[in-house]
């Protein structure tokens, strides 16, 4: 086994956008950041997020069944800082525009994208439950996607390499063939 | 319900590393291009991917209880085309210098970072397994550490962003603290 901080410096050349995960605490809006989204099915359309168990918004993710996974823009990251912290969230709230769509859970009206969701699985595992949502709606607004992506220890945007269409025909082989 | 396209097309839209996850199917190399790798959970050093049921490395994966996950970096997008068909695995693995750390799954000497992983929970769901991998040993070459991102349907670098106080306060705080 590795130290921690092996394991976090290792980590962090992971490059992952960043979420806003959102849901309701008995009809409060509240939520995280979070790194830890992946995509997970086509059938159903569905993803995968990872919580700590000691998060504070656990316990409602986890009872009320539902959450929102907002892709952060590179104009962000202001905004990722408040919502980070409980004494913020309001005031993280307050400053954006949100929306409804199936579940319910707040929407944020103009993320790079959003995916609106039903847990369809809970598993706890040691520190961590792993939720999967399946995709009840989804919002792209029509708008640059640039977005927000945490590596090497701070963040990134991203910038388009040249095109080549070997490139490009890798992208239909492993983006989401594997879904 | 959302459609299999609009949810592919708003999952394009969520940056990810792009890694090349191995194993060993009795005794023979092999394995898959994965963007669905997130970290876990530092107690113990954990990190989760989740492979397609009909990929053909996942059986190899499930049985042997090992892999590693190496992640690629901005110059590995024809390595990544190689390894993602089985046709041309053995050519991509001829290709490159490999290692072996602790669990004998392949370690590519020059990723960004490799994780050896011995597998610590596979829990399959639908059409997926999401394998948890406790990292007993991780490769971190003194190097350049600009990763392979796919983003938008295609391949990304990053771009780092001007360095501002409140931003790396902020990495601090949401980067691996929810671990």
């Amino acid at each position: 086994m590795i130290s921690v901080d092996f394991f976090k410096q290792g980590m962090r050349r992971l490059a992952a956008g960043v979420c806003v995960v959102t849901t309701l605490d008995e009809g409060r809006r509240t939520g995280l950041v979070a790194t830890s989204v992946t995509s997970f099915s086509a059938d159903p359309p569905s993803l995968l997020v990872c919580v700590n168990r000691s998060s504070a918004s656990h316990d409602a993710v986890s009872r009320s069944g539902i959450f929102c996974v907002n892709i952060l823009s590179h104009s962000d990251a202001d905004f990722a800082l408040l919502f980070s912290s409980a004494a913020t969230r309001e005031e993280a709230f307050a400053s954006r525009s949100w929306r409804e769509l199936e579940t319910g859970a707040p929407v944020l009206a103009d993320a790079v994208a959003s995916f609106d969701c039903r847990i369809i699985k809970q598993e706890p595992f040691r520190s961590h439950t792993i939720f999967v949502g399946e995709i009840m709606d989804t919002l792209l607004p029509n708008r640059d996607i640039e977005p927000l992506v945490y590596m090497g220890g701070s963040y990134m945007t991203t910038s388009r390499r040249q095109p080549r269409q070997r490139e490009l025909a890798m992208v239909d082989r492993i983006g989401f063939s594997d879904l």
